[in-house]
């Protein structure tokens, strides 16, 4: 069995943090979520940087994941984007570089119309 | 033709298991599923690691996949989580390790709204 | 640039044809397909395998993909399939074997509820 | 940590634009969009083929992606696509060849039904 427990390089290109949704039920708001398992003995050192369409990318901001456990990134909380606001309805991209290696998914959810509606999916890694 | 069949490790990082749903219609309750497929001549013994945000994972869960079949997991049966019960609503990862090349995907069907919302993808895999 | 233009070696794990819908409209029919890009300047011929959960798989349907095209397969037309008629609401998986490199990607829609859900994604390859 | 930053070849294949919708309301109209995040400190040079069922593809339309920035496509707006009229609801797949590694994802938006669904995805790279 291999050794390597995923990747130290992660990109997610369609970063677009959707309508917040107008209903007034817990659970039920208008998101995108980053999630980093790191299944090692070592706690993992991440640095992301936010690209954006017409403007320098914002960078290095630290992300730390404990070992054997599954980090949670709310993508409209600055507590988990070095402080930074990110736009509702503005396209965006993510970069991750992590000292030891492990495993990024993306997910949004969006209630704009107001149905629910999913995207799930591995980031792109090297 | 490649003889991999696969890979013998894998991992779905954004478990998360759905509101239940309050819909009286056979067929329509939120869950989440795990598929493996075994396109070897040979019977594949898996191992199953869960992994939480906020305590230690849960190891080596077996689960035998018979050669020449496809096996589906219910998140919500504790028959094929090896007895563990897991929570709705909270986050969770999944670790995949197996003796021989195998292949799996992960999908989730929510309810919540309660329309119908669709995850669907492979596990990354080395 | 690579000369490979995608892989010989496919896999579509989640194979499950959803409920067909009862609504009246043209388009809107709950099916899976499968597309096949070839952009080599040959001809593909691909074979099918179809696996399933309690019996053997059926094996060898041949695939035509001509030189610089896509070709589309509805999971729920024999013609598509060999003459296999699958159920709805059962589980299957497919593997994919090309005598040239070729990109496969699986798509499904359902309107069991009756709102329109998608599952998107790229096979598996090796 | 590698210095690759993506692939030079992405292949998109279920490219299909949805119906347009009946809703007046800014900002839910049916469509598709291809990202490109290009981390690197140069300008990437990329060109795109569009494939088809039953014609020869329509090759070499020229895409600039300035370094340290994600640029968007919109399928449907012909400035995105060399002048490239798409139909909706027919198939089409998607080359893309660039001079330096970029990461290359899909999006599908439909409101066909009207509620809205989603397809999110790494295109297949190489």
């Amino acid at each position: 069995m291999s050794n390597k427990q995923g990747a130290r390089n992660w990109y997610i290109v369609d970063g677009y943090m959707p309508y917040k949704g107008k209903i007034d039920e817990a659970g039920f708001e208008g998101h995108e979520a980053v999630m980093i398992l790191n299944c090692q003995d070592a706690d993992a050192e991440v640095v992301m940087d936010i690209y954006y369409e017409d403007k320098e990318p914002d960078q290095n901001i630290p992300i730390a994941v404990p070992a054997r456990r599954v980090k949670c990134l709310r993508m409209d909380d600055p507590n988990d984007t070095g402080g930074i606001v990110l736009d509702r309805q503005k396209q965006y991209s993510l970069r991750f570089r992590s000292d030891i290696e492990v495993i990024i998914q993306y997910g949004r959810m969006d209630i704009a119309q107001p149905n629910l509606a999913y995207i799930g999916m591995m980031g792109y890694s090297e």
